[in-house]
């Protein structure tokens, strides 16, 4: 119950693709993750996902379009549908992003870069 | 599945304390408002309530204390807390919630200001 600073926050971990958790509210958490260059294609099966970008320009690929996402700006994938977050000129995005406590962040896929469980800072 | 861009909404509506629901993640919904001055005091009986400042700055209030929310901050306010969200010097705060679908703004307190649905903007 005391406020949390985001910029504070992102200047206490370096790891790319590697969210952390912040707090939870109800059944959701509130991650935060710097992002750079291709993720890795997946859905989530029965969870929605909002990214709110903090910092800098999220490409969030679709399989027929790509959107472009800015500073204060957000974007809600739905359940089922299949992304590609990815950054562009190899720029670190800061994203905070608003899911289930119980989701991975691949989905169904395995990647090197799969969490299932996300450190708390 | 479109990026929204947050002051784009901001400027789409005036009313203060009123919230305006911008997109749903699973059962929970995400609102924009705009709030001056005090509120009113209430508790959620079964929902966490997550404030997060885009503008200005929150001055959340508790039995106990106060805690002051700036831009680029959030604070979480847990099921059956009693609270009062307040600003100071007659300020604009502009606020981002993450709540459940189904609360109520006001808890079981009735208000001229309640709202149990929130307009889509």
């Amino acid at each position: 119950m005391t406020p949390i600073n985001l910029k504070e926050k992102y200047a206490s971990f370096s790891a790319e693709w590697h969210p952390q958790q912040i707090t939870t509210v109800n059944d959701m958490q509130v991650l935060l993750a710097k992002v750079r260059g291709p993720f890795v294609w997946h859905a989530h099966e029965r969870e929605d996902e909002l990214f709110q970008v903090i910092k800098g320009t999220l490409y969030m690929q679709f399989r027929d379009r790509t959107e472009v996402v800015r500073e204060g700006e957000l974007i809600v994938v739905p359940k089922g549908t299949e992304h590609c977050p990815m950054t562009k000129n190899n720029q670190e995005v800061h994203l905070l992003l608003f899911e289930k406590s119980t989701i991975a962040h691949t989905g169904k896929v395995r990647d090197a870069r799969t969490r299932t469980h996300y450190p708390k800072i």
